[in-house]
């Protein structure tokens, strides 16, 4: 998200008045692509490991054992309210990371541009992906720029890969889920989808839903950090907590049995989500992530989510049980019960 | 590279009557994508990170430096003469980190798929990258599926980043060249674009021209292996040897001297470029390197090149100078000299 009062925001570094929109060449491994990749990429990003300007860089883990993980970013528009694709490139990784128990430290960035992008947009999306990383703790070390002709992309697409250094002896996996724990969910759902939704269909809501993008690694490894025994963490992105809970419920082979009155959902998201015929639990977020942690520990492990901006609504929303294996199960308020099933396919494509 | 007699060449694991092409729910965090990964991705490049299913996997470096590097492949067309997309986003990024001083261990895929992809061209795709992985020895331990709207891809974009243990104590880098160095070229050059043009351009030419992709790593270990005194490796993609030796000259402040004759290509190459007014030295390969070395250890490390398919015609090229710095001489076989410089943008756009 761009910082108005940031000092690095200046005019695009990269002359436009030639070039004001990035033609095939900036792709092309020559002169255009060099100026590209110098005054913008490393004067954003900069490193010395990106500046040695070298095929990869080099990193020292210390001995420690390492997360690695990619996501590929298509979200359209490319801007919406709350973040930006940028954003979420880094937050997105940086996350994946997190649910590992890993604190992220080294990013690579692929950026896959349409021709005829303007070259001011490019730059905006680098400057968010430069706060964001420095709002999260990690360097963008490594990179590639691919230009495909007009009509074969749309827009940007940004791949980043990120490797982590894991900072506990847990293995924080769905496998080790156990019976009895409890599932902690960091806040409320559904924003993300519905804030991109709102542009992409120019639906004017009263109250502007923005999207929940943020870094969670803070917050786990603050988790981590207080001796909670964290069984797996998930972060709700593409399908939303249906698809994060279901996954889990499949590969630890438990039932995940749901408080439903108990999931937080804003109301602008409700409303939006009633007039649109879409269910909360299954749109995407991009800042929110359920916690499997022992019962015992649960109290303990909401003080600490609580105490970072992207856990303040923290909440205990379900447990883990055996009767149904491999299902998620969601109680209502008059105590029926129901299966929360995968979709086949998502209710809003392109939303990441 | 398709390789027939693989055993694993069975037909497309994915049911594909009911889907015979790609549709946007196989992005879309439900049913359809789980199958997808479950069936192509993780049945193809199976091991036990990726088995997990979790948001990253786990590496362990074993205390050891690391190299980190990332490249996206946007060829077109996705299967030319000698390789694919599938086995160039493998090699490429192997390449990169064997750059490096890197032994390369572990790759992250993210797809970016058009809709309306045929799944047996996906299927094609994926066992050429199983093959490559297990040819260049690395394992793909995490991924990402994205699908876009028809029109909105070119078929298929892939992502790679690649994480490799260094397997040296020197600092392999453009800054570490110094004059008096003999630069060394593994092979012919301008193999793998001319051989993306012929096909592109529908171009018959007598003797058709094979893609020279080729994953590097084995040769810079033995070289490594060997106590040759590597200062700096570069492989010769976008922009081909031209671009290489500009960028190294640049950061090294060096001159580098290369005597034009002394530079294989072939006979094919050399004819297809004419006709197309193509210049060899800017076409970009998939398979080549020029390493920098002690002139005194040059032809100890020819030797251990030539030991290896992708070095067979390893050859001395030309010698690390101080006069003209920043600059690349090409000395012709009348003894003329000319700079070669880069060019604004390339020659031949989406070969890589």
């Amino acid at each position: 998200m761009a910082d108005e009062t940031n000092d690095f925001h200046l005019s695009c570094p990269v002359p436009i008045t030639q070039y004001p929109h990035v033609v095939m060449a900036h792709g092309g491994g020559g002169r255009l692509m060099n100026q590209l990749i110098d005054r913008m990429f490393v004067a954003a990003f900069g490193n010395p490991a990106l500046e040695e300007r070298h095929d990869g860089a080099r990193l020292d883990p210390e001995g420690r054992q390492l997360a690695f993980s990619t996501d590929s970013y298509v979200v359209r528009p490319l801007f919406f309210p709350g973040s930006d694709i940028g954003a979420m490139a880094v937050n997105g990784t940086v996350n994946d990371l997190a649910m590992c128990g890993a604190r992220p430290r080294w990013l690579s960035a692929g950026f896959i541009i349409e021709e005829g992008l303007p070259m001011e947009t490019l730059w905006r999306v680098v400057q968010s992906m430069r706060e964001a990383a420095a709002a999260a703790g990690v360097q963008i070390v490594t990179g590639d720029t691919k230009v495909v002709d007009k009509g074969k992309g749309d827009g940007l697409y940004i791949n980043t890969a990120g490797v982590g250094v894991i900072e506990t002896g847990f293995l924080i996996r769905p496998a080790s889920v156990r019976p009895g724990d409890a599932v902690l969910l960091s806040g409320d759902v559904g924003r993300h989808g519905m804030a991109i939704m709102s542009v992409r269909e120019g639906l004017d809501f009263e109250s502007p839903i923005t999207s929940d993008c943020a870094p969670l690694a803070a917050m786990v490894l603050d988790l981590l950090g207080a001796g909670i025994e964290v069984r797996c963490l998930r972060d709700l992105t593409r399908g939303g907590l249906a698809a994060a809970l279901n996954e889990i419920a499949t590969v630890a082979r438990v039932q995940i049995d749901i408080e439903e009155a108990a999931v937080p959902v804003t109301d602008p998201v409700r409303g939006a989500c009633e007039i649109l015929g879409l269910d909360p639990f299954y749109v995407a977020n991009e800042g929110r992530l359920v916690a499997f942690v022992p019962a015992e520990q649960a109290r303990q492990a909401l003080t600490v989510m609580q105490r970072h901006d992207p856990g303040r609504n923290a909440c205990r929303i379900g447990v883990v049980k055996t009767e149904f294996p491999e299902r998620v199960t969601l109680r209502s308020r008059i105590g029926a019960s129901r299966i929360l099933d995968l979709l086949s396919g998502e209710q809003l494509p392109r939303i990441c």
